[in-house]
C-alpha cells in the first residue's frame, strides 16, 4: 500500500529554508558586486534572508525565530560562503536563482500572514502586513544598502504578487479549508504570479509623463 | 441656543487622516517622480504615511494602529491611486499639498506624544521621542527610498517645528492644562513654525566651510 | 594602604558614554560634510549614539534605555553642537576619534550581548545578534542616510571584530568567570582587533574579478 500523505509542516519547513537561501544568494550576489569583503558578504546575505521575519516578529512582539533557531543563520552564512567562492562559476545560473526568490517571495509571504493569524486570529489587514513585510523587508534593505531604489518600488509584479498570495490565502482560509492546504495554494498563487510576471516581462502601469 | 461645544477627539481624528494623506501624497509624488509603477506608488504612499506610527508603536510594545483600524491604510492606499490618475494635473498644486505636510507634521508630533504619555505618563524625553519618530519617520523612509538625503537633515526648519511643538505641548501639559487644549496648542505651535518657515524661507545655521 | 578595587560597572558606563559620544561625532561629521543645518547634525549624531541599542531594545522588547535615561540623548546632543562649533579645528584631530569610536565598538557589542544575557541567559545566537546590532546598527543608518554604503559591508574590519570579541566573551562567560571581567576581556579583544585593523590596515578577502 502507498501512503501519499506527507509531512505538510515539514515541507513548508523545506520552502521556508530554500527562501532563506534564495534571498541570502541575492544579498550576496549584491555584496559583491559593490565589492563587499568576505564579512560584508555573509552580513548582507543575512539580512536578507532574515531581515523581513525578525522585522514581523518585532512588530507583532514575538522573539525573532531567527534568533532562537540557528538554522537561519547557518544558511544564510553558508549562502554567503558559497557565494564567496563560487560567485565567477554561479553568476551564469542566476535564472536559476531568481526561481528560488520567487519561490521565497510565495513561502515568506504565507509564513508571515500564518504568524498573524497566530497572534491576532483570522484578521485580513495584520495578515496582509505581516506577509508583505516578511517577504520584502529583506529585499528593501539590502537595495537601500547598495545604494539602489528597492525594486518593489519601481519594476515588475513583485510585492503585488505577495499580495494577491495573502489575499488567495485569507480567502480560502476563511472558508474553512485547512490551514496547511490553504498555505500551500497561497504559495502557489503568489510564486507563480512572480513566476508568470518574469517569464512575459508583466509590468504595472506607470503614470505617463507628458 | 447654540452649542459652540464640538468633539475635539473626532476634530484631531481629522487631523490625522489629514496628516495621513498628505504624507501619502508626498511619498506618492516621489514614487512617481523615481519612475514607479501603481503599486510601487502605493505601497511607497503607504509607508510614508504609516511608517512613522508602526516604528513608534514598535519602540513602545503597542500593536500598530495602522494593523488594527483599516482607514489608514484605504486612505494611503486611495491617496496612491488618485495621485496615479491626477499627478500631471495635482502638481501644479502641490504647495497646497505642502500645507497639508506641515498639518500632518503637527498632528503627527502631538499624537506620538499623546501615546507616549498614556504608555509611561508625563514624562519628556519618551514623549520627545516618540512624537519625532511618528512625525518624521514615514518622510526619512520616502527619502532614504529613492536614495535622496532625508530631508529632516539637510534643509528647512522641520524636525525643529516638531520638537518645539511637543516642548509647547509638554509644558503646557504639566502645568495642569486639559490635555485636549494641550494637544491644539502644540499642533498649531508645530503646523505654524513650518507653515512661517517655508513662507519666510527660513533655515538654521550650518557649518562654514573655510 | 592602596585600594587597587574601583567600580568595574561605572568603568563599564565610562566606556559607554565616550562610545556613544565617539558614535555621535561620527554621525555630526558626516552631517556636516553634507552640508546638514545644525539640527540635522544634532539629529544624525542622535541617531547614530542611540539607534543601535534601540533597534536591539525593540528586538528584546524592553524600553529603549535612551528613552529612559537623558544622559545619552544629552551626549548626542552636547557632541552635535561641540562639533558645529569646532568642526574645522577637530577635523585635523579625527584620528584621534576613531580610536574612540573602536572603544564605542567594542563596549555596545558587549553591553548588547549582556543585555540579552539578561533577558534570555547564557544563549549564543541572541547574544551575537544583539551585540552586533547594538554595535553597527547606527553606523549603518548614518550611511545609508547620507546615501553611502554602510562601512560594515565594504571596509574594513568593522563588524568581525565585534563578533569576535562576542565569541570571547561569549566562551569566557560559559567557563565560569564572572561577568564583569568576561566583559572587559571582551571589549578589549573587539577594540583590539579594530585598533589593530586600521593601524595596519587589515582587510577581508573579496571576490576576483576576473
Amino acid at each position: 500500500m502507498v501512503d501519499f500523505s506527507f509531512e505538510l509542516g515539514s515541507f513548508i519547513s523545506i520552502l521556508d529554508y530554500l527562501g532563506t537561501i534564495a534571498f541570502a544568494v541575492t544579498g550576496a550576489s549584491k555584496a559583491i558586486a559593490h565589492n563587499a569583503d568576505i564579512f560584508g558578504i555573509i552580513v548582507l546575505a543575512s539580512v536578507v534572508g532574515v531581515a523581513g521575519g525578525i522585522t514581523r516578529d518585532m512588530i507583532f512582539g514575538r522573539f525573532p525565530t531567527a534568533f532562537s533557531d540557528p538554522i537561519y543563520i547557518s544558511l544564510t552564512a553558508a549562502s554567503g560562503v558559497v557565494m564567496f567562492f563560487l560567485y565567477s562559476k554561479l553568476k551564469r545560473q542566476m535564472a536559476t536563482w531568481l526561481v528560488f526568490d520567487a519561490v521565497g517571495l510565495g513561502v515568506f509571504s504565507i509564513i508571515g500572514a500564518s504568524i498573524a493569524h497566530q497572534v491576532v486570529g483570522l484578521e485580513f489587514l495584520p495578515m496582509l502586513f505581516a506577509g508583505v513585510i516578511t517577504a520584502i523587508g529583506g529585499g528593501i534593505l539590502r537595495d537601500v544598502f547598495v545604494r539602489e531604489i528597492p525594486i518593489v518600488f519601481v519594476k515588475e509584479v513583485y510585492a503585488v504578487a505577495s499580495v494577491a498570495g495573502i489575499v488567495v490565502f485569507y480567502a480560502i482560509l476563511s472558508s474553512g479549508v485547512d490551514i496547511q492546504v490553504s498555505s500551500i495554494i497561497g504559495i502557489v498563487v503568489a510564486t507563480g504570479i512572480r513566476l508568470l510576471a518574469m517569464k512575459y516581462n508583466w509590468n504595472l502601469p506607470k503614470v505617463q509623463e507628458s
